[in-house]
């Protein structure tokens, strides 16, 4: 099965068939955040998907013009991983009753997205500079880093649920 | 839908949930590696392939302690993200002639799979702790610790073929 259309002979090809496909991951990730900031009720966990849901627009931005920085048309290509990320997030959620709990699995869901994406951003900076286009690299940069910010925003909050249990259970 | 079979009121039902994903996970892992092997080129991307392979053999080794330690039988939930993964990956790989391309796709999906890892077992170290079970979280962190140490050798791999591409574009 071929998921590019034509065949791949090089890293630019790579590298645009990466950005279609984070470009089509980060619609995805739009469409699904409202959801989450719906079913969250830790209001830091909410803070953190309202933030992640402004960053994604943002992001969406910087992509099409880093496709245009490559003289492409911004365009999507599907991603069966995003695809089983949210399928997953979504299973898991519709079968939560316990508000703490659900919490719990949203912002799981989160941290895989992140990671999916800190994976993805990564990659593609580096083949940027792998085939001399240090100007799409440091666009793309911008993006990873705001991801890395979330990702620690989302251990903070788990901690502070691990320090809140302890507490509970010495106290 | 349900992917728990049973509904998930506690922290600790999430538990166990996600122990048995990531042990699915870490078969298909397990499986998949040794294709990645064969068509691996560069000596220190199949050296790496191959030293998480052995790893991944010792991980799940792991996780039965834990469902053990748990009181649970060992048990695998298939999971939509490392198939996910596992499909993009092999879509990719079946479309590329050029070695060094093949190469580079191949080290991408190593990576996702690391990032994926990275969150599950970051996550589940923390839902542990979260709920009092620290000798888990502590046979759990010796993996993290190794899917955290293979993300950086793919990070180093990469580093170095941007640097090769830099010397043979200025000498």
């Amino acid at each position: 099965m071929s998921i590019f259309g034509s065949s791949t002979n090089t890293l630019d090809d790579l590298f645009v068939h990466g950005l279609k496909t984070i470009y089509y991951a980060e619609r995805q990730i739009a469409e699904t955040l409202p959801k989450m900031i719906d079913m969250a009720t830790n209001p830091e966990l909410r803070g953190s998907f309202e933030q992640h849901l402004r960053e994604t627009e943002n992001q969406r931005t910087r992509l099409e013009q880093v496709f245009r920085m490559h003289g492409r048309a911004p365009e999507e290509t599907t991603c069966p991983v995003i695809d089983g990320i949210i399928k997953a997030t979504n299973a898991t959620a519709s079968d939560i009753d316990d508000k703490q709990v659900l919490d719990a699995a949203l912002a799981f869901g989160a941290q895989m997205v992140e990671h999916y994406e800190i994976a993805q951003y990564g990659t593609l900076i580096a083949w940027a500079r792998e085939f001399g286009r240090d100007d799409c690299a440091s666009v793309l940069t911008e993006t990873l880093a705001e991801e890395r910010a979330t990702d620690e925003k989302l251990t903070r909050i788990a901690e502070a649920r691990i320090n809140r249990a302890a507490e509970a259970q010495t106290g």
